[in-house]
């Protein structure tokens, strides 16, 4: 027997009935297939485009709307996978059954769908790259039924992780010429989450993570030491190391924290110089709780009283672009920082206001105009110059600067697919580039990096505004 | 040509060497098998431990260390995704070729890894039920080998979707009798995290969803009206009111400030009066910008004024518990809320402290005593009692106590599959009997329900900490 919910839902909001239990099927099981990634809403619109003959193509563009005061920048990342949902994008017979199983549809939409594929043109900026609001980093050119069902698919891919190479970002610039590693899988917000961290932490520069499965599929180097439950599984902290040391001889890391951070400093000293004569050479130690700044200070006076000059010292413990700031602005003698839960979830800004407008169809160029959330009208380009970026109208130059959109698919097809490694160039090479104002790690209550408007769209956004020809949503 | 890493990992920290690329491979393609969803240290721990013959049972604890000041109390969720994950747990032969491929692991580990299930028993709480910190959530006995492995993931799976949960709960809280519905797809960390939004949501007894794959896998009724786009693609918005309402007559909700709230609140009054003889119903408007209470108080009036009182108004833009609960104080006449960033991504505590502790193994009871960081020893129980919690030894009972851990899997088998009603009748039922302490939707410096320790319990800690028999991590 099936209890019946103990809410009854609203049947005037809910468009569709309380179907049988399907079963709980949790969130991550399987894959979820992109053309399913995607609200109500769009397929209800683009049902009721159909049915009203209105076939034209449309281009809208996807944008963060403002920074969150911790952001004086975002890093564009998420484009390889949006590309790659929408290059597969389909619905199938099983998806079409339980669409068909709303009761809500026209069977001419539903036939329309099991064919659909996206045919659209997309340009986009490349992954790595600095951008700042109101720059569009997606814009799409598609019949509008396909370019309308995408939105949300694109917004959740693109949104998350540049909010996550974002927040990577920060911690790759505090960390300078020290070294750090992702450990956030077990803080995220799932799976997927935990997959972009590792991938936008990499993108930044780091040296590693720990998730294997991010390992596996992007070839990223992993890193890791041993829980404190493993130090814990021997009676003594020394046979913990000794075991651990043994089966992994080469670049050993050891967790010293367990007990007492001193003693287990003395502890390592203690193995390393024992196990020495086996070959085995002791990389380095990991803190993980207490004061890091000062007992890295102690630590690295044991290791070095000890023989172990070269070991060096892994800090982590929910730390974050401003604890690792601080710890090396007060000489902490640390050498690499294991950075998880706060990276992995941009947990000081951990949303992006990331919309997807429509800026032009048939009729021209089109604007919103409803309370505080103004879009600028038509298909645009960004040009980044000397100190400034420039939004134009997409078929104007703006001399002197460099183009950020690049086409990305044509026709539904994908223009190319960038490694990894060089979206990490890039952003690495970007972040390096900084100006000293976009490399503070303060709140900024301001764009720091102006974003201007070319005179093309300057004139059009006028046109729009007076409803004259060449504007719409007067 | 593959570019080198602009920033060349550091070897010592890194336990793998630089892979050729092996392809971007987005973070959403294809599905994550849960065994790679584990840290790095999980696999080289388990390697020591079997290359030492350390092969006992032992028992690991995860829970939430301390709440957020944000939260007064959580609820429990994720479970069925983790036993799901436990129950197929496997690495297949690619993931064995690439785990050999790092180069780091002994043979027998590998050959060991090819056939491992996970074997163990869990008790866990049940989805749906209130718990607090330092309750345990889940608590595993297996080999020590798997009942490390699967930390990461049952990490991930749990807290993240406890997180979910215990800001939908507030949501619901804040809603009392009007409805709410999850909108957060396009905010969500990654498509996973946009699953368990929109369950987390429906289990605390939101009306419904706007993700289409969380309706078909959950069987979750999904809603949705419209984007300001579809309004923008027609000249008049009286012609996309139209057109939308002639598509779907059933139920039609009429988003309508795209140009102005109060203007677009006539329009659908004209609508709704022109369409009634096709047999068209108007259910409701919806406000997605602006003063949202006096704007419904303005479109309220129009409504009536236009002989449509039974319309109802839905409200969305960035709300979350705090907004509801203003709106709703004072006195906005809105039925309805469409909650989704704030929601999804639990904006204002978007991690919490999960961990996953050694409390016993073969020499009996473990605790770790590093600075800050003090767990409680040997296997424990969660009972309720009126007012309070108590937490004892699992084989303790506590009189007049409802005991909240219960057996999950058995040899790794499990005990069963509770289906997403019952869950959610669970929770409501929590959600309704939560004392006025814990409804507050107020930030709390200190845990507002007592969880105390048993006789039992107590006394085990002071025989480990005194380093006696039965006691380990002296």
């Amino acid at each position: 027997m099936t209890p019946q919910p103990a809410a009854a839902p609203e049947p005037s909001l809910v468009a569709t009935p309380v179907p049988e239990a399907v079963g709980p099927g949790g969130p991550g099981r399987g894959a979820v297939p992109p053309a399913l990634v995607t609200d109500l809403y769009e397929l209800t619109m683009a049902a009721a485009y159909q049915a009203d003959g209105i076939e034209h193509e449309a281009t809208f563009e996807l944008f963060v709307r403002s920074l969150p005061p911790q952001r004086r920048f975002l890093l564009a990342a998420g484009l390889d996978d949006a590309l790659d949902g929408l290059a597969s994008w389909r619905f199938d017979g099983d998806d079409i059954a339980y669409l068909a199983s709303l009761g809500m549809f026209p069977r001419q939409f539903l036939d329309r769908l099991q064919g659909l594929r996206f045919t659209g043109d997309v340009w986009a900026v490349p992954e790595g790259e600095v951008v700042f609001a109101g720059e569009p980093l997606v814009r799409v050119t598609a019949p509008l039924v396909e370019a309308q069902l995408v939105e949300t698919w694109l917004l959740n891919r693109i949104a998350s992780q540049t909010m996550l190479a974002s927040k990577a970002a920060r911690v790759a610039l505090a960390c300078g010429d020290r070294s750090f590693v992702d450990f956030s899988a077990r803080r995220d917000h799932g799976v997927d989450a935990a997959m972009a961290a590792a991938r936008a932490a990499w993108m930044c520069g780091a040296a590693g993570t720990s998730l294997v499965a991010a390992g596996r599929r992007f070839g990223i180097p992993l890193t890791g030491t041993m829980a404190h439950s493993f130090v814990m599984s021997y009676d003594d902290e020394r046979d913990a190391f000794r075991a651990y040391a043994r089966c992994f001889p080469h670049g050993v890391v050891l967790l010293i924290d367990t007990y007492d951070t001193l003693e287990g400093a003395r502890h390592a000293v203690e193995v390393a110089n024992e196990l020495a004569a086996e070959g085995i050479t002791l990389a380095a130690v990991r803190l993980d709780s207490g004061d890091l700044g000062a007992l890295a200070r102690e630590v690295r006076a044991i290791l070095d009283d000890g023989g172990l000059g070269g070991v060096r010292i892994l800090a982590s413990g929910d730390l974050d672009e401003h604890r690792v700031a601080a710890l090396l602005a007060g000489g902490a003698p640390i050498d690499a920082f294991g950075v998880g839960t706060q990276l992995g979830t941009s947990a000081d800004a951990p949303t992006l206001g990331a919309v997807y407008k429509l800026v032009e169809d048939a009729d021209g160029p089109k604007v919103k105009l409803a309370s505080g959330k103004v879009t600028l009208p038509g298909p645009k380009q960004v040009w980044r110059l000397d100190g400034r970026d420039v939004l134009s109208l997409d078929h104007e130059e703006v001399p002197g600067g460099r183009p950020l959109l690049a086409p990305a698919m044509v026709g539904g097809r994908r223009t190319g697919v960038e490694s990894l490694d060089r979206i990490r160039e890039r952003a690495v090479a970007a972040l390096d580039a900084l100006p000293p104002a976009l490399r503070s790690l303060d709140d900024a209550d301001e764009p720091l990096w102006p974003v201007e408007v070319s005179p093309g769209l300057d004139r059009l956004v006028a046109r729009v505004h007076a409803g004259l020809p060449g504007g719409g949503g007067s």
